[in-house]
């Protein structure tokens, strides 16, 4: 086998070993993943502004392509909450919910997305996914979940309206609440509560009933499919949909279609960014529930080759009705916990919602849409998590203004906005830290040959010798700092006659910080002060060389501060007229 | 004097001690910059799309209100070549050329990054210059350089058009080609070689001829104001403008008036991020110089102090007819060379530049712009340096391609779009490097308690413990990483049951890295392996226990490697039913 086929089909690694046990594992996931499916995709389609079907066919094609090209074993491709309310965000800006353009401009976002994270993958860029700081990403989930729960509350109500953020939605709430409809209501409520208590209380009830651990499991999960069961006949039966309740109606049964995302060049433009934002937050949100799982069993997924599955499957979702997926954390949660073995499960399951797509759809025409907007809502609960406020505050102040300003920037001005101005603030952020790069004057422990921070030990210095010592590399951010810094410990001290850069810590040296040395240099030698450098590496040292630096220096390089400070110390030696030339390390 | 005062007030300090030798130093300095400052303020309002008196405006006002409040002794502020260019760019996209909606805009640009430039310093938020890592600048001072002398080839040709970018300015030149106006280009090829000959040949021979030195640095910069001289006595003599050379015409004679910026929403909306990136070149290429010059009397400014100075003269320049300002390099080392002691020589400047706009407008009606285009041709060529194309490529591939970029897009796409992209490369370089972090593993040198990089030392180490040294300090960029490389060694090692981080570098773990560190705990506990640390620095250590990891932590956290290393070997204390609590450093 070429090693390079199966790095980019991963399928011909496990496949080859496919067998019986493999294939009872993955098959028994797969029917759970598919109960658990059904509801969701419904529901992230309604929450995405689509038709009901367009979730199911979402799900169909992109978990098989996933499953050709993708390194985990247990994660479970789909529409998810998240992805599912950007995609939403996004296409609200350039079309109406409902319209036949709506659906096309979801078609063309899942391209985009794919193309990005397959270009992403064929790069190895997957590090841009490291611009998503951990406060970034809990405090836009976070966001996120409230934003969807709310966005959910007038189907529990039976009322219209809409909005991208809280201040819309509530403001469309407050007037629309006269069009309340009870029954909806009712039904709404009761199946909200009802899928609370599945999640909180039937599995302890199961289990105190004896039941083996499997059933249990299956129960569990099979909570919505109960929901939507019990409501939908209750709808039918009652008539409701007369007295006002929103149901999906006809679905459309069949295969799911060929479609052909459109590609005007005024929709690409405007959904480019909403693509790149939601192919990174999907990217991240799916390799850090890939990584844990792969842990369990001491597999490694790669991360590269994750960009390229995920790329695969939202391509092929663009052509097949969908629109935007990506690895759903409680799905390949449970599909690990039911069993499977490899990336079939995920095919299996793909056949699953096949047979639904073909099958079931008139089972759901009078499936009230309050129903699954109770089942999105007690799923997205699960993600608000405002104790990373707290956590972040006791921790780092930084951090914590990080998650801030993500939460409250995205519940008041949408999710792009959010993110953006998150990873904005990450990187500011960083950059203001590490613009002041960690520093010390040194000087030498009496007796030895060690030199130590002057603020933290008894040391010996010396009026006319200047030691700094920098403990990060230098580079275009904190360069200017180095500059500032030098500038300011030899305008203080007047008998200053030589300065030495000790960097037993640079790793690098970039042309910024080059042309600060260059500035450092030139200026110390209009104050005749001569300038050294000690403990310089070996790769930064011959980068150096490449450069005019050395030639200019002034003073030496050494190889060490205590031969540095010997020999500047010694009066001939400090004569410029018998300067010796640098010494190379 | 209270010091709080005098840090906003620099003219406290250096007032107080005012006395007759820095007086006649600073009027020297001012008489020079004066001669120097007239040609050059009509030049550059002309390449700003402006009448030339907004130059003289914007160089009276603004100027004293640098001596006010700036800390630079030599820095002269005023129109400076790329900050006009980028005027002319981003109020073309807003306003025509000529029109009062123009100089308003021109007003508005010049509040807003006079604000801005205030808001930077009083929040000490100067650091964020440092975004512009020296390969972006040289490429956009370089490329701007370019641009700005073939924006002016149509001046010296007697032609219209326009453009903001290379491809629109050429285009825009062969279509006009064909008016042509014989005597402007007579008088424009005339004037730049005359200055070119100023420039080069004119020094060394005043010498040969043995002139003294101060006359010879007179004479040589009042080259522009001689050509200025002849091309307008020509012009107004041969009656030129009625064969078609473009002139100035009547300039009012006066002082600077009082304007006021518009504040139109749309109208600051659009010009606020070609306010900040003026803001942000302006005030690098100014610290740079005002650094340059203040280190070679050793001493400081401030950099905080120095927004402030701009920012005053900015928001100045709104008020009194002006543009956006800066302080520029060729006036400001001539403002030095020529003895200026204190700011107050930039005040007397000013009363240089008010006495030529209230008596000597008059004199320059039949001045050719081709001569004022010939000013800034040989003026911005001396910007255009190439070589860090090949300095660069040299030193650093990545530089390189952060310079390249700048270069091409702004040539291709205008000075907005270049420099914004040249920042985001250099960021994503930066990203890029540092989500490497340097690590290393470890092990112990024979008879030592020292550990060393196992691929460079003869060190000894055990199949049960994986010792790793991380060279940096863990955040957000690279903290993924570290996840990766643990988890890839740990699937490669079957036989560890130890995984030990060795930190004495680490100068800071941000909330990312802890969770990455959590991640990291928990997937070897599914492992059964134990996570230790060693070497953690103090200041890092105070800030885990604020955290829940060290009471997570199945490991511990040793004070030295040596010591971690022994205590893992010893059989009885690597049974985890025997395990002690994470010893605390």
């Amino acid at each position: 086998m070429r090693p390079n086929l199966s790095r980019y089909l991963p399928i011909l690694d496990w496949g080859a070993h496919y067998g019986r046990s493999e294939l009872s594992g993955d098959l028994i996931a797969a029917v759970i993943v598919t109960i658990m499916l059904i509801p969701q995709s419904l529901a992230y389609a309604l929450l995405a502004g689509l038709p009901p079907e367009a979730g199911l066919y979402a799900s169909i094609v992109p978990i098989t392509l996933y499953a050709l090209f993708g390194t985990s074993r247990a994660l479970a491709v789909g529409p998810v909450a998240v992805v599912s309310l950007m995609t939403a965000a996004a296409i609200g800006e350039v079309a109406q919910t409902g319209t036949a353009g709506y659906a096309f401009a979801a078609l063309t976002l899942a391209g985009l997305s794919g193309a990005m994270l397959l270009a992403l993958g064929l790069f190895r860029l997957g590090f841009l996914a490291n611009f998503l700081s951990h406060p970034v990403i809990a405090g836009f989930i976070t966001a996120s979940g409230i934003l969807i729960a709310v966005s959910q509350l007038r189907h529990i109500l039976g009322i219209g309206g809409g909005g991208h953020t809280l201040p819309e939605m509530l403001t469309s709430l407050v007037r629309n609440i006269d069009g309340l409809n009870l029954p909806t209501l009712i039904l709404g409520v009761g199946a909200t509560a009802f899928l609370f208590w599945v999640r909180k209380g039937l599995k302890p009830l199961l289990q105190a009933m004896g039941l083996p651990a499997a059933a249990v499991g299956i129960l569990s999960k099979a909570g919505p499919v109960l929901a939507i069961a019990a409501t939908t006949a209750a709808t039918a039966l009652l008539g409701l949909a007369e007295s006002g309740v929103a149901i999906v109606g006809t679905v459309p049964q069949g295969l799911p279609p060929l479609t052909l995302p459109s590609l005007a060049p005024d929709l690409v433009g405007a959904l480019l960014l909403p693509a790149l934002l939601i192919s990174i937050i999907g990217f991240v949100e799916s390799i850090s529930v890939a990584q844990t799982l792969a842990a369990k069993n001491r597999q490694r997924v790669d991360p590269d080759q994750e960009l390229i599955g995920l790329g695969a499957a939202n391509i092929s979702s663009a052509f097949t009705g969908g629109f935007p997926v990506t690895g759903g954390f409680s799905r390949s949660v449970v599909n690990f916990d039911a069993g499977a073995e490899t990336p079939a499960a995920g095919a299996y399951t793909a056949v699953g919602l096949l047979i639904a797509s073909l099958f079931l759809t008139p089972l759901i025409h009078d499936l009230p849409k309050a129903t699954l907007a109770a089942t999105i809502i007690v799923a997205v609960l699960s993600l608000v998590d405002l104790s990373i406020l707290r956590r972040t505050w006791t921790y780092s102040k930084a951090d914590f203004a990080a998650v801030f300003i993500t939460i409250a920037l995205t519940l008041g001005f949408g999710v792009e906005v959010g993110v953006s101005a998150g990873v904005a603030v990450s990187i500011l952020i960083h950059l203001y830290r590490s613009s002041r790069p960690h520093m010390a004057i040194v000087g030498r422990v009496p007796q030895t040959e060690h030199f130590r921070n002057v603020e933290r030990h008894e040391v010996e210095t010396r009026d006319d010798i200047i030691s700094l010592r920098v403990d990060e590399s230098l580079y275009f951010a904190n360069a200017r700092f180095l500059e500032d810094r030098i500038h300011d410990l030899v305008a203080r001290q007047p008998a200053v006659r030589h300065v030495i850069l000790m960097c037993p810590a640079v790793n690098e040296i970039d042309m910024s910080a080059l042309e600060s040395l260059e500035a450092i240099n030139a200026r110390l030698r209009d104050q005749q002060v001569l300038f050294h450098l000690s403990e310089v590496k070996g790769p930064v040292m011959d980068r150096l060389k490449r450069s005019h630096f050395l030639s200019e220096l002034t003073g030496q390089v050494f190889l060490s501060q205590h031969l540095a400070v010997r020999t500047l110390s010694e009066p001939p030696q400090t004569d410029p007229s018998d300067k010796k030339g640098p010494i190379h390390v």
